[in-house]
């Protein structure tokens, strides 16, 4: 007999006939044996559906509100599927973020879990029932509803594994694991069986949408093993634990794609102390993260002792306006000679761990992107990944190349 | 400056639209001087929905699960008007039942409220703050979620005005107060402007939709003042209190119907004791509460020493078919000679503290009735009403000519 922590997402949970499905693999997990801690996302659209509500009253609704609000739709799925379980003869008790002792800060509407007293879910595990827990939500000392942002659901239920001591925490979805790539863009993906906790961080970091981030972090820091599988199938998934012997050999684990970001370069900037630290200064004031950074130094191509650099990063595209707008109104007082941007880029990776023993992937990535005749306009690199942004229109054509290149499709 | 309780009904913050209109009045409440406690329902149809989905499951849910489900409704409501409220300038903090501290019993979907503790409560008010507290949900010692049932809302309010000792409890709602019968079925209706809490108990009991008859009793036994108001003018609609000097000096408050009865009745049943009890205890084992009751001594008519009696009762429509099922199933061991029933039958009735002084109110009602050839089948009273059972077609006109007789719609 072991503990299980099952996550069902919003597309799930969508309707009450998939309600049911899930609830039966959850009722069948039981009958195996099994201590069954169930943790429910909104059916899917709930969410937003209440936030455009909460927006179409303000641009700014009180955050502690828009808590109150959104949470009802956890408690409603936790609801229906206890009475799910119920019809099928199980013993079932549903608990809301409180109710399951799952303890916030005082971010309302991005909050962290600061602690879970399990004690009651403990109790009622005892007695033989399934714990149906409310995702994404919890409650802060002042006894106020706060929830997790987006994907939260994922943390929940990694966060009750580790308070559990549980043996596995089930993510389940509508996609039957992680991917090579993603499937929709490139027909020869392969799902991969094991994946270890630095190279799925990477890959959700940088476009697979399968896993939330903070989830795999968390997991990662206490070493919850965590399968991600489809939730109306029996396709064995993707484990994501630590690197281990068992995991395939190949220097490249997946290629990823993202269209989310914008360019802003301020050209002909003067090359001296702080001048990077006030361009960044002026971003980070507004709230806007900055994700890749390149500066290239240039002497005077004048003959004058001035030394000056292009420099040029990227922001998510849905702060690549105000951005631009803040150089352009800034680039005065920084001595650019013109401020430019470009958010029609996209940014194609390769991440895995073998990177770190297998030279060339580099120079394989940017030989198949020449090929196909894509102009990398910048590059950042870590340990196990390298990013290339590059024109929007080639991100399809760059992630089946790369694919194909680093053989990615072939059964191992 | 005086701390008011504000309760809205679901048709009064069924769209957006009116949540900003109850708000606005809220706001203007709150900027006359008051200290402001607003109790909310659900949107209009929001909880029948949430049941339905519900029974769409299990016709018996868990009690427990219900009450998670259903009492999301008042939870949107609080936090949409909670947002609005702040678009108006106005500080203002929502509260679920379990935040507002209101303690109930553990009867899930028809708790009692047994404690609140409104400190929080205060100290929001005393930071100028307007407190917005879902209506019709507690908190039972488990911490679980618990119910108040149908209109529970209203007993929220009362049980709120009372902890806090407030001047009045306002109650909005879509008419403009309490009425002398339905405006919908008379004309001539007239609001009443002042109604003790004696008759506002009867005419609910009767049939009168506006308040709930708990939050009526809880008032009386704590006096508190309840003002019905229509939330959408500035119609000053009726007080309900102790009786005073101030009220009209008529007979007859008000005249209701109801069409929600059905009538058993068991024929020549033996006149011996034991036989009432043995008949009422078979009903009340089944949970099913009897209204009327008639009993009639009769001589036997064939000169043998048997005397038999015919023994009449009305349930709650929704009752009568099981109750006619039991009755039929028990008239033998009973001794009863034949079990009838009728549900094609309405229940009319008078109302007024003044029955108590003034003779002949029984005459001119029975008077009325014969005089529009409508036939009584039963009759029952108290102190303070007088309800007659006559066939259902007749409800209307019946209720239009007490109307008329006891000059009901005449400005006082």
């Amino acid at each position: 007999m072991a503990l299980v922590v099952q996550k069902y997402g919003g597309s799930s949970v969508a309707t009450k006939d998939l309600i049911e499905s899930v609830a039966r693999r959850a009722v069948a997990t039981k009958r195996a044996g099994h201590q069954v801690v169930v943790v429910l996302s909104a059916m899917k659209g709930e969410t937003d559906r209440l936030l455009n509500l909460a927006h179409s009253i303000s641009e700014t609704p009180s955050p502690r509100e828009v808590d109150t609000l959104i949470s009802t739709g956890e408690q409603i799925t936790i609801a229906l599927f206890s009475m799910i379980c119920s019809t099928m003869g199980e013993k079932v008790k549903s608990f809301l973020g409180f109710q399951a002792g799952i303890k916030t800060d005082d971010a309302h509407t991005r909050a962290r879990i600061m602690d879970i007293d399990a004690s009651r879910i403990k109790t009622e595990l005892a007695k033989n029932r399934i714990a149906v827990v409310a995702g994404f939500q919890g409650i802060n000392r002042h006894g106020d509803i706060t929830t997790l942002g987006r994907g939260g659901s994922d943390t929940t239920a990694v966060a009750l594994a580790i308070a559990l001591k549980a043996k596995v925490c089930e993510i389940y979805t509508d996609v039957d694991g992680i991917y090579t790539t993603d499937p929709n863009i490139c027909d020869s993906a392969r799902r991969i069986d094991k994946i270890c906790y630095d190279e799925m961080l990477e890959l959700a970091s940088l476009g697979a949408k399968v896993m939330e981030i903070r989830s795999v972090e968390l997991a990662m820091n206490y070493g919850v093993r965590i399968h991600v599988r489809h939730a109306l199938t029996q396709s064995p998934g993707t484990i994501i634990c630590e690197e281990d012997a068992d995991m395939e050999r190949t220097p490249v684990r997946g290629v990823t794609s993202s269209v989310q970001e914008g360019r802003i370069t301020l050209l002909k900037v003067p090359d001296k102390p702080g001048v990077a630290a006030r361009i960044l200064e002026i971003i980070s004031k507004a709230g806007i993260v900055i994700d890749m950074i390149i500066q290239n130094q240039s002497f005077s191509s004048n003959g004058d002792d001035n030394i000056w650099t292009d420099f040029s990063f990227t922001v998510p595209a849905s702060d690549y306006k105000t951005t631009l707008d803040l150089m352009t109104a800034a680039g005065k007082e920084i001595g650019a000679s013109k401020v430019v941007g470009d958010n029609n880029i996209a940014k194609v990776s390769l991440v895995g761990v073998g990177m770190r023993n297998h030279a060339g992937v580099a120079t394989l990535m940017f030989k198949t992107l020449a090929s196909e005749g894509i102009n990398i306009c910048m590059i950042s690199t870590s340990e196990i990944k390298i990013s290339c942004i590059i024109e929007k229109k080639y991100a399809e054509l760059a992630v089946r190349a790369l694919h194909i290149a680093f053989n990615l499709g072939a059964p191992v």
